[in-house]
């Protein structure tokens, strides 16, 4: 890195196609699904109306939202086969391996898709991402030796998902910060995982194949994974009052501090500053307040020693607050990136679908850096 | 397509990374493995060493050989998780969503990727590769309603798969016409599959769950599965008799004939030569010649009509004689991409683990062409 390729690297800074599902605006600390704000929708909205609104472009009247949210909880039990898929995984497998497997499983009796029925695929998105989130709770409690809680109809995404988790119905202040956290993740422009399932699907791959991609994706560290290693970090740090002098040399040291700097955002990541709002509110009701106590003192204390003085300051993310909030609501660190899955699922449905209106298959070039011209040697003459 | 986007859609044209594991020389109807042309290695090598020299980047010597086809052979067995992933799917499953899924669960316990261990991966590697082969196998034979064949550790890859696919031994003139064919299809620089692969494993997901992505992409219609069009277009057409006829039709009506022109070749694919010159060979040796007939026909009235007369001419590709290989080899049309994925499973891994050595995560940009300020609106309001 650094010297001149004669290409970008990363495809960074490389406009891979057109697109209206949203915009990051990495400069003024902005993101927007369809030209509205993530604060307001934040505020305002609700998951489901949000996921509606970025699969068909316009947000739903009255009567389309029932209908569409009848349809989301009546697709919520998993087909034979992908229970099936589920159980064959031992309690030792890596959820986001189960979850891709899953994924795949319910491609496995799914039609071939027909690009110019954008109703269809509509209509298998809203299936995929109803029956993702059931899986991923599934394949949590098989992990956590617990038998399966069967979905509700009664709830909504974020309330069923929080009662498939735990086998009890969250109170009504958790259930809407979790719906407010799934509205948070549910895209972000040509992130790595939605650039996968837009590359795999372009070859008209069915979705469900195209998703379980992205969830590989999805399952690097360099992607998900980051809100793991910034409760990793605080749990590293072990107490509130070793944060301040843990911060202080990793800066002398250059060590890395989890949680800051991306890749696309030069100030504040807006979702961070509306997951810390939440956040504060939750841990006012919690009694266990170590680790946002550790991460708020390693924030301010980053922001005390570079904040002003230095250009290497870089500023928190998404991640940095949201491992703290879920390990409030009970859920293990393992889960963190297949719940980001069970968000980011609308995104991706959504990118495929927008993309299959004026489809052309991903196909870069290579620079081409061995020998063009080697000639076949007989093995005895080797070394 | 054909207006000026300010970006190139499909990515066409624009370099993506650097690589020395194949090169495509379009213009030139070449295609260099490591620098040596694919003719040649048809010629001289088999599919393990060529595997070999893909991921290692030199020849083996005697020793290196058998040492590395005894790792091949070893790893045939399905772990159990494998093995109850592919149980799981009904009959009527596409074997390329099984594969998909049971390539992922390779996954479950894999560890976590230690790029800088790369002796480590490349084991990893010849350890998916070699299992890839079996769950094929078994797929296909639970599709037909038949009990597995246990892989045999006497057999080279191309006789074990084959053995395992068909319950026999195949004869040996079969086996490397199959292993010719594994060899053809290894790699072919950044087409969508091994691109998604790369994608994909630039996040440092884990390599089967890398591949499970790239199987995602093979799965596609505009990637995979032409040599099973190519089928279904001779069986349209019947007999060999009503070919020429056929043709002269489509010609006149600007119907698509299948298995002719690519992206990436302006003349004879390399690939489709040597496939010919085999399958012309294996034909001689079987009673039902009326597909390799119907095609041969297709073939020669497509040169006579277009080849030296018009711009339109386009050349036929490796998929178009492959399916008539594999059906003489009685191979069902519906295991054809699952058998390319047999094959390109090496170059995927290859291109993998070279990507490892200077990783950057892809991360292209978007341009965004939706509304940048809309408001949310109260549900009352909305049309």
């Amino acid at each position: 890195m650094g010297e001149d390729l004669g290409f970008s690297k990363g495809l960074a800074g490389v406009v891979a196609d057109a697109t209206s599902v949203s915009q990051v605006q990495g400069e003024d600390g902005r993101l927007i699904y369809r030209g509205i704000s993530i604060e307001e929708l934040a505020e305002k909205s609700t998951y489901e109306e949000c996921v509606y609104f970025s699969l068909y472009g316009k947000m739903p009247t009255k009567n389309q939202l029932t209908k569409f949210n009848t349809e989301l909880r009546h697709n919520r039990v998993l087909p034979k086969a992908v229970e099936a898929v589920i159980a064959a995984a031992p309690r030792s497998a890596h959820p986001m391996a189960v979850l891709q497997a899953a994924v795949a499983a319910m491609g496995f009796d799914e039609q071939p898709v027909n690009l110019k029925n954008e109703d269809a695929n509509i209509h298998n998105a809203i299936k995929i991402i109803s029956q993702l989130a059931t899986a991923v709770a599934h394949i949590s409690r098989d992990r956590r030796g617990l038998s399966h809680i069967p979905p509700n109809t009664e709830m909504s995404h974020a309330e069923n998902f929080l009662y498939m988790l735990h086998g009890k119905v969250p109170n009504k202040e958790e259930a809407r910060i979790f719906d407010v956290a799934l509205i948070l993740h549910l895209d972000h422009d040509f992130n790595a995982s939605t650039f996968s399932a837009r590359v795999v699907a372009s070859t008209e791959a069915k979705l469900s194949l195209s998703i379980s991609a992205a969830i590989g994706a999805l399952s690097g560290p360099l992607h998900g994974g980051a809100n793991e290693k910034v409760l990793e970090m605080a749990d590293g740090i072990g107490a509130p009052e070793h944060a301040k002098e843990w911060v202080l040399n990793a800066i002398a040291t250059k060590a890395k501090v989890m949680g800051f700097g991306h890749r696309v955002y030069r100030t504040m990541d807006p979702r961070a500053k509306v997951l810390r709002g939440m956040l504060e509110k939750l841990v006012a009701t919690k009694s266990d307040k170590s680790t946002y106590e550790t991460l708020r003192i390693v924030h301010d204390t980053m922001i005390e020693e570079l904040g002003k003085t230095s250009k290497d300051y870089i500023w928190p993310n998404v991640d940095f607050w949201s491992g703290s909030l879920y390990r409030l609501m009970d859920i293990d660190s393992i889960d963190f990136t297949p719940i980001f899955a069970v968000s980011r699922v609308a995104g991706w449905s959504s990118h495929i679908i927008e993309m299959w209106r004026d489809n052309r298959i991903y196909r870069p070039s290579a620079k081409y850096v061995g020998p063009t011209d080697a000639k076949y040697q007989d093995i005895k003459n080797r070394k």
